[in-house]
């Protein structure tokens, strides 16, 4: 098997350079996976062209609703000259390309596994993002900072204003996130072990390690914000998350 | 192994004795592990007073907050002498006991279908609900009937008005069902089968089945509005109700 190659976004400093939560989940399957890959940094701004120049489609429109909207990650198989992007498809490719790999969606799951990210999505990538935003854009390298800051701010507006220190509306964030993973915690307590996928993590362990993961890398380990997600549920935030530290490795 | 008891609640006529949604979640789960069990009818106002005699604990609490709450279904185990009320923990109480028998939730689904749970409750059971709430009160024996009307008057207010045709809220509702079944279709579309499960179905299915069922008798497989959910999403749910025919026995 050729080396797999898989597109990421840098931030600006070798501890958060891997930071984001979308190319987490496919850094996370394919250290999972144990497979073999190689990282191609790529700057926000770079984005579609590069897409188009290794024919990796658009996963989703911009705000307009027309305008193509090219995104990582993107994972390019030499072998088959397979070019998938979207986390989630190449979940799917790896399983099905891999099939001796660790699964990400074991049997039975896969259905499943969509209704629990459209929850998720909710309750906590909701107001996990409004908390992380500003940080996330001041993680990013000068080009992508910029790229990031204007688009961002189209989208959602002055991203100093999303949850700023001390605002009424900040605490609501805080009591969405908190009732969020409150309910994530409930699905795992019922499940008869430490992941969403009972005793061994699935595709879903994976996409709340990958939302954890980005949370400590852009808020910061010491971060007040940090240090505040890691208090709810009795610190089990900080515990599962500790179980991927065998999934963390960056190639460079 | 002696034969299992499965509490149930009769409607009033031969066709629409198996009527219940939550017993039917039951019912199709032993039919599908192909458990050999005994009914025992039970009629609303004796709900209480039979799981206290068989030592079967509440589920819930009255509107109140306060008041124990007992329902059915519950399943009685004379080889353990368990006594388990409440759908899900004898779907857990099945797999775990019956572990030869085919799996309501194979290995590492459990938590997935807790996300599931909460999704489908508001997605489609709370619409469906609303349409099916005064059908159901007609479905039942003189006592229950009545049981039923008081209590469920005194919770959601006069049932005739809950979701009267042609009326605008009730086109609301409609639209929410057919929303929340949409949803549905799209978590089963990208499982990769004919079920939530994939390609055999697991409890998850039998919860979307259960609630098919029960619209199907109580709102009647020719009325209007039984007509109108198998329109929805292609024909979809007719077909995947009658994926369940082989589980549809009623012993008596």
């Amino acid at each position: 098997m050729s080396e797999l190659i898989f597109y990421d976004i840098p931030g600006k400093s070798d501890a958060s350079k891997a930071w984001s939560i979308n190319t987490w989940n496919t850094r996370f399957a394919l250290n999972f996976k144990g497979l073999k890959y190689k990282t191609e940094w790529v700057e926000y701004p770079d984005i579609e062209a590069v897409c188009k120049k290794i024919g990796a489609g658009p996963t989703t429109t911009k705000s307009d609703g027309v305008t193509p909207h090219y995104t990582l990650p993107v994972l390019y198989d030499p072998s088959t000259k397979a070019v998938v992007p979207d986390s989630t498809a190449i979940a799917d490719y790896l399983d099905k390309t891999f099939p001796d790999t660790a699964r990400l969606f074991p049997p039975g799951t896969r259905a499943l596994y969509n209704s629990f990210a459209d929850e998720f999505e909710l309750a906590v990538m909701t107001p996990l993002f409004l908390l992380s935003v500003l940080a996330t854009c001041r993680n990013l390298n000068q080009r992508s900072f910029e790229y990031f800051k204007k688009t961002r701010t189209e989208a959602y507006g002055d991203l100093e204003s999303i949850t700023p220190e001390g605002a009424e509306k900040t605490d609501g964030v805080w009591s969405d996130l908190e009732r969020g993973l409150a309910k994530v915690a409930g699905w795992i307590e019922t499940g008869g072990g430490a992941f969403l996928g009972g005793e061994s993590p699935n595709y879903a362990d994976i996409r709340l390690a990958a939302a954890l993961i980005w949370g400590r890398i852009v808020l910061g380990r010491d971060s007040e914000r940090w240090r505040r997600i890691i208090s709810f549920d009795g610190g089990r935030w900080e515990r599962f998350l500790d179980q991927f530290e065998p999934y963390t490795a960056v190639d460079n």
